[in-house]
Parts: C-alpha cells; structure tokens; sequence
C-alpha cells in the first residue's frame, strides 16, 4: 500500500471522454489517491472535467500532451477500460510522448506495453516507467485459507451484476470509515481501483488457480495498517462469463460482511441476452451468505443501490422497497453519502457479543447450510 | 479432438512411480488414446507397470532413455503433477535425450520447457516438439452464454474435494456410452486428461476471466462429433483455493447432468487443515443443482464412489447409504464398473418428455431458488 506523494497524472480519453468506455479516467478523477492535472481528449478541448463531475472537479480538457507541460505533469493514465482492452486508434504520439518526457505511463488495457519494444526502448531511453496495471504478480501461490488478524473487519461488495457500483461503493465507505476516525483500508482488485489507490491486483488476469491467493496476500497486506478493509468485488456470482472471478474473491478475501450492489432499473445483461438480472434482493443475499459459508461465514449487511435513472422520490420509493423486502439497510451512496450503511456496518459487525463480532477472530469452521 | 495415430510414449516417473505425484503417469497409462512403451524409473527397473496397475498393462519399467530406444518411442511424458509443478532434480538428461532423438516432450509442469533456452534450441536443432500443456490457448474470449446444440447431453463430474476421481469417472461413463453404441466425447480440462486424450486446455492456468470462454468452446467442440459429452471437472465448490475455477467450469460448460464425486472414509482436505469435507451429499447435490441453475438448470444424477480404503462389505454399505440418503444411484466406477450410474444418466437425462429431456435446446433461463 503506497505511501508516496501524489502523482501528477494526465488523464488519455481521447475521443472518449464522458462515455461509457472512460470509466477507468472517471473513477480516477473522482477517487483517485493522485491527483489528476489535465485531461486529454482533443474532440472536447476547452472544457473542463467540472461540467460532468461537478465544481469540486477543475480539471482542464486539452488537445495535446504539449499543452499539459506547464502542469509538469509525471504520469500518463490510458483512461479507457474499452471491450477487449486493446490500445484505440491514434493514441500512440500520446504514449510516445510521455514516455520521451520521462513520465510514467500507467495502462490497464489486456496489451501490455511493457511488451512493445518501442516503448520499451523509450522508457529506458528516457527514464520512464511504463506500468502495466493487468500484468499478474511474479509470485504466485494457491489460497492457503488464511484466516484474518483479530479486531479486523473486512467488507466485500458484491452485486447483481457486472459495473454496477462495487468499486464507488467500497471507496465511498472507506471515506466513510475514515470520517469516523477509524483505520480504513480499500482493497483494489480491477485496473481502475487499482489507478485510484496506487497498488492492488487486476485479478480477472491472474490464472485461474491463483486468484483466491492472490486475494488473501491483499487483504493480508490491508490488515496491517487497518481495521475496516473494504475489498472491491467484480462480476457477480450469476453470471454466464465471470462468476469463477467473484467466487474467487469471495473465498479468498473471506468477508465478514457484504454489502449487496444492485441497479434496480436495469433489466438484461449486456451483451448477455437471454441472463435476465435477478433483483430478488433477500434471495440474492441468502445466496450470497450459503456460498460464502461453505469456506466461513458473512453476513449481508445493506443493500447499495444505484439509482441514476430515477428521479428523487422514485428513487426514495426503490430504496424503501429494497429495505422492506430484505429487511435490510438499503441506499444510494452517490445520492445520499455512505454514511446510513456504514452505521449498519458499524452495528452488525464490530459491535461486541454480536454474532458476526464473536466471529472475528473467533472459530470460522461453522459451514452455511445448503 | 485429435484422429492421428497413437503415439509410443516413454513416461518419465523418476523416483516417482507410484506414488501419489505419479497421477498424471498412472492415470495415463490406464486411460491414454496413445499407448505407453516403457516407463523411466531407475529406481524401480526392471519391474513392471502390471505390478501396481493389474495383467492389463504389461509395460517395462527401465533405468535410462537408451533402454527405451528398442521400442521407437516418439514421445516422452513428464508423468508427475507435483505440488508447485517445478522440474524434480536430475530430470533434465532425459528430457535433453528425447529432444536429441527428435521427440515430442508433454509436460504439464507450471514450468514451461519453451521457456527454457536450451531446450528450445534442441527442439529446433533435431525437429522435435515441446508440448507445453499448461500453456493457455492464443486465442481467448470471454463467455457469451452459448446454448446447447439439440439432442445433445452434457455431463460434468462435480465433487466434494480435489483429486476424488473426477477425471476416471467422466472417461469411464464415456466408455460406459461409447459401449452403448452412443457417440461419446470426453472433454479434459487438466494436464492429465489431455495427455490421455490428446486435447483440451488446462483451464486452472488461463486467466480468470476466459475460464468459462473455454469451456464453452471445449463443449462446442465436443458437440461437433458426440452427442454424449462428459466434462472432466476440477477443484470444488466450496475449495478455500480452487472454488473459482469449479464455478467457470460448471457455469462455462452448462451441463444437463452432475455427478457427485464423493470419498466416504476423507475426512479434511489435504493441506487444508480446518477445512473438512462435507459427506452430506444431498445438500451437496442440491447446492451444486442450485447453483448452476443461476445460469442454466442441471441435475444432480449419481453418486460415484471412491471406496479404496473400504473392504468389500464396508464398500457395499458406503454405496447403498449413499442411495439411501441421496435416493439417488451410487456406485464406486473402478470396483463395479460405470454401467449403473451411465443407465442413470440414460434415463435421466435422455427419456423424451422427461424435465430435463425437455430443457435440451429448449428454454434454458429459468433458475434455481436460493
């Protein structure tokens, strides 16, 4: 977990800033440990991050890496996490250029830059760094079924499916925890979470065998210095293509809590027709603890809802259904702040003589019932 | 799915055969398409497979690759699977030698050869082949949900831990079906089951995000040429270490049908302490059908038995508990054949009008309660 002063990171959107595909350059500007001094998309020069993300966000959008020098900026960040991961047409001067700088060039894609002989070249040429954010650790070993340090809380998002807020949410309680004066930690487990706190793993690329492993070393690695540790979840256990992913965290971070992610307004799986999404929420939940206790028990704490394509009171009515029908605490943590489900959290699982709280630390054998 | 003609195989046991880590040799010479010739362990020459493996399989056990010269071998198999999957000491020479004679060197070590400098040169320099089988395949995707072609039946072999017999039930139900007149596919997913089939992806090795990509295409490739297909599966659901791939293999293959792979007298895995087996195997059974049923419907169909550490009588009780408590069909495939349990799949699965008859082709989408 990195301890160094904030990097001075350009944003690379071009043509892409604001779409869907840009989610890598959004969540880093939002969240992002570093601090983000331009964004580079020439379709949109002149404006400025703040008309998408709001005034906390000044960031100008400019046409060219030239125009980022009076930033001195130190790092590229490829900000588009695109189908198939592969470098978009005409990006390359861009990389080119930061590399002749002597900048980092941070890239989450599937292509490896670091597998590019020119770019090689330039990065020892002028004492850069290219950072291939997907490429696994040297070190790998199977999970050993580690279980946590006593007195810490570890907390995983899970969801109903793919990009459906795991990441926001876990960085959001994080804020939460530490609000609260509490030592707080986020696990990154994808490229973007991996950019926006400075170290993780991008487990979707790690060998199969390895991933439950891999997500015990990380949140090994958080309990050192926190108590809170919130891990961020990808895919969801339903799904046709990455359920292996999400089971693998599950049982390698072995949560005491879950906080189940879902977008109520959205109905079929993208790109999976056929995969309608299940917004049964208690059952999902169920699901979720029954296949968590098969290695130690977790709870479902609250339900984190995105609720973008609802007005106010739609999206006041889709909360208070979702706490009704999983007698759960439910929210939107973008509309309304972490801050009532990290009070859950608080509740159900650190305070003394409660189940979940006997459980830390405590014997972990009992299995979920099928 | 290879049609070329049987190779002539040295396996490579050295100071291994018969042991535990010999499993990809001795799994090999009992089920192999291609025959073995000899097997290399100096320190047994001048024995016999037929010693460990029944009259069956009268194959010399020798001291050195020249000793084996005499049976034109075109092939030398690295016949374990050891923890780590690193190269035992003193094995190099006969891998060298068999390069040197031109032959082809299967290893399903995490080593791989073409990595190795030296080996590759001797490779090319006498025109013989690495077969890096760990090696995941160039070209990956990720799952898209693909249905079954009709009239087909998928079976996948489930269990309650690693190394139960999940492999040496899917081949002997392919027998049991190719016996039946039935056209019939075995589709490997391990190091093992490829050397004996000659093909198919070692899926614990391929990122995770293309585990199931892979297996639905091993599944279409199978359906191209059978209309039985068992799937060889690995790990288990509730694996501290290799759940996430049981979930892509079951998830990526959809199949019809489960056996429960089951070792009455295992009480904790290995190298798990902490971690026991859970010997209910109803539960079991309902929680592998329900969670499969998150993407496609299966059924629990059987229950195959390893009863090696039970005498006669003791396995005769295991079995018919088994039945008892599952009420299900139970049988142990290596003491009593696979013919009870693939009778049950027959009907299960393959009688018009039957649930599971009907969900072949048919509407795939509705799903397990949890």
């Amino acid at each position: 977990m990195r301890q160094s002063p904030p990097q001075r990171v350009v944003v690379l959107a071009e043509g892409a800033w604001g779409g869907p595909d840009a989610k890598t350059g959004i969540g880093f500007v939002r969240y992002g440990h570093d601090s983000a001094v331009a964004i580079l998309d020439s379709s949109q020069a002149g404006g400025n991050a703040r008309e998408l993300l709001g005034p906390r966000f000044d960031i100008p959008i400019v046409a060219s890496l030239e125009e980022t020098d009076r930033f001195r900026p130190t790092v590229l960040l490829i900000g588009v996490a695109n189908a198939g991961g592969y470098l978009p047409d005409g990006w390359m001067p861009a990389i080119r250029g930061a590399l002749r700088r002597g900048m980092e060039v941070w890239n989450g894609l599937h292509l490896f830059f670091g597998a590019i002989p020119e770019l090689v070249e330039l990065e020892h040429r002028h004492g850069g760094r290219i950072v291939d954010l997907r490429r696994p650790p040297a070190e790998l070993h199977v999970a050993s079924g580690r279980r946590h340090l006593p007195g810490r809380h570890v907390v995983l998002t899970v969801g109903t499916d793919c990009a459906i807020g795991k990441m926001t949410v876990a960085l959001e309680l994080r804020h939460a925890a530490r609000e609260a004066g509490l030592r707080a930690a986020f696990v990154p487990t994808g490229q973007t979470g991996m950019v926006i706190d400075g170290w993780g793993v991008t487990v979707d690329r790690v060998p199969s065998d390895f991933v439950a492993g891999v997500m015990e070393d990380l949140v090994a690695q958080a309990e050192e210095t926190a108590d809170w540790i919130f891990v961020e979840g990808q895919g969801s256990l339903d799904h046709p293509a990455y359920s292996g992913v999400t089971l693998s965290i599950l049982h390698g971070s072995q949560p005491h809590g879950l906080i189940l992610c879902d977008e109520p307004t959205r109905t079929e799986r993208k790109g999976w027709e056929g995969y309608p999404i299940d917004h049964d929420l208690a059952r999902v939940a169920r699901l979720h603890e029954q296949v968590a206790g098969l290695v130690a028990p977790a709870r479902t704490v609250g339900i984190a809802l995105d609720t973008r394509e609802l007005d106010d009171p739609g999206a006041r009515r889709a909360i208070a259904e979702a706490e009704w029908r999983t007698g759960l605490v439910a929210d939107d943590v973008l509309r309304h702040g972490p801050a009532r489900l990290f009070a859950a959290l608080r509740e159900r699982l650190a305070a003394p003589g409660t189940a979940a709280g006997a459980a830390v630390g405590g014997d972990r054998r009992e299995r979920g019932d099928a």
